[in-house]
């Protein structure tokens, strides 16, 4: 359950607009000051005791919104959240409160359940088994971008309880968003700027200096890069990246094969469980560029030039002391080359 | 201990510049993609154990930077950080890794312990203790500010384990920067651009708005207000706000005194440790205004009209679940107005 306050109304101070049930509002609010969009006012619903509801057998709970393979019984299969931060229908709705703006919480939450067996984690699956949870992702990014009113689509995991992790059965989530979240935004603003003073893509340097350096390339595989990034946030971050120029993680890379990138996700998650109980996974892909040009600066041009799809991988390995607990500066007690050296080091396929 | 990795250098592929000794590598490293500054490479020293380093009789130990009262025992003392992650002396000297920039470490790390007795919390203390605490802050950055080759000045306190503090004994940390925090600028721009638009402080509106709407504010005393920000990233986030405009924490406002401050923030502390129990406090003052032009858009122009100090609160209340684990977008459970309301319905002062 959320935390459900005892609200006392005789110490409510006199003002405009006192809502008494503020506590049911949810609504997307943007901060004034760093502009980043925050989701507020949900109470959390009590985790299900009981059956899980991500195990055959209760697919009655929810509509199938993918299967695969077609026409057998489902090995990945994707379902509405059961309670989901966005609502799927209407539209955003952007208001002001005064000086501030909010939003209505539209958006699509979808769980994608990445295999039967309950107690199978994505880095103990085949590559067979980790491509088709890939092309999942892939399938369900792509139907969200052609849905007018979303800026943003993307898929993240939360692995491991410490990761914040909903249900132990292995999953991913999918969110659209009506705008494009604030790290992402300026991923997108820096990777143009880039292009515009070097007609070169960002990524496509990075890659080609951590080719050339080797230092923290933890595998390599097919058209497919895993490494540590140079300014790593936290010990043993990965991110996984096409070598090849290509700015939509759903629109396969002719020159590259899904089966590469789900063997190389394979062999970096069977490394990384070796020493962090959990982690974060999220796909960094190109906005739906339609509905983006307001807030990317400069001359319109298609993000696809100047943008790159890459995996980026989180390990949560305990708590960071000595920073700003709120990551005004990060502090990453491990230098990346160390840590893709151990990475390497690993047999673990 | 940090992780000290096991590297295995015949896994290491042939690469230009390798360096053996990565693991002891210690650095500012800034990530191209968002051009966060990250401290990498950095193994944490063992925690002391036995005697309290921070408690009277271990003095010894280390410098005294500063000493409160003066001419007396100290009841606070500020003292340079044990372990700490950036040196006080040398040139920040930035240079370039291929198309990556780095910095030495240079900066100051500072402990400011904040009373003799070892378990005696700030929220427990006395308003007359607590202003001395404060002053002991003010003391620090302007001292601070005065060197150079130092861009950001500030001081932020991790109190409780579960926000990662570093002995029990009640301290804050100091930290000088070569370099304008990512969280910093975004907010000194965002503030600079309100101000071009409309010729008016963002924060002085802000203060202005949750004054008539009352419902977000936990407490006001003397020229400061307590309130919940209307896009809080976490439940129960409070800020501490002079309702006077001044960019800089460090210089007393001659219309509002320290005191009252004290007393403001030890009743907002009573409270919060109520609900969470731990929390990240972090001042947010000008940076050091000569060593920032640069990085501030538009003309030139003192940041004092346009930027306006705060204390930011962030209680620590558990996992938070179903939102991108990695902060891309915030999901706060619970809506500001309800957490003021519960704030304010507690009568711990």
């Amino acid at each position: 359950m959320g935390i459900i306050p005892a609200v006392s109304s005789c110490h409510e101070p006199a003002g405009e607009d006192i809502r008494p049930s503020a506590v049911d509002l949810m609504e997307l609010r943007k901060d004034p000051i760093t502009r980043s969009w925050v989701v507020v006012g949900k109470q959390e619903s009590p985790f299900a005791a009981g059956a899980c509801p991500l195990c055959p057998g209760s697919e009655g709970q929810s509509k199938t919104l993918l299967a695969l393979p077609a026409g057998e019984p489902w090995q990945v299969r994707v379902i509405p959240h059961f309670d989901p931060l966005y609502r799927i229908e209407g539209e955003p709705a952007r208001t002001a409160e005064g000086i501030y703006d909010r939003m209505d919480l539209v958006g699509a939450h979808e769980v994608i359940v990445e295999t039967r067996d309950h107690s199978r984690t994505l880095a103990e699956m085949s590559d067979g088994e980790i491509e088709r949870v890939l092309l999942a992702f892939a399938l369900r990014i792509d139907d969200l971008k052609r849905d007018a009113r979303f800026k943003y689509v993307t898929v993240f995991k939360n692995s491991g309880p410490l990761a914040g992790e909903e249900w132990p059965h292995s999953h991913s989530q999918v969110v659209a968003n009506t705008f494009v979240p604030r790290r992402v935004l300026y991923e997108l603003r820096a990777a143009r700027e880039w292009y515009q003073q070097r007609e070169r893509c960002v990524f496509c340097d990075i890659v080609s200096q951590e080719k050339r350096q080797g230092k923290r390339i933890v595998a390599e595989q097919g058209g497919f890069l895993a490494f540590c990034p140079y300014a790593s946030r936290v010990p043993y971050e990965t991110w996984i990246i096409g070598l090849s120029h290509n700015s939509r993680f759903e629109i396969p890379d002719p020159s590259a094969s899904r089966v590469d990138l789900a063997s190389l996700l394979g062999r970096v998650l069977r490394r990384l469980v070796r020493i962090a109980p959990a982690y974060h996974l999220v796909v960094h892909t190109s906005p739906n560029e339609t509905q983006t040009r307001g807030e990317l600066s400069g001359f319109w041009r298609s993000v696809n030039d100047d943008y790159h799809w890459h995996i980026e991988i989180l390990p949560i390995a305990g708590l960071i002391n000595k920073s700003y607990g709120i990551k005004e500066t990060y502090f990453n007690s491990l230098a990346p080359e160390s840590a893709a050296a151990t990475l390497r080091g690993f047999d673990s396929g």
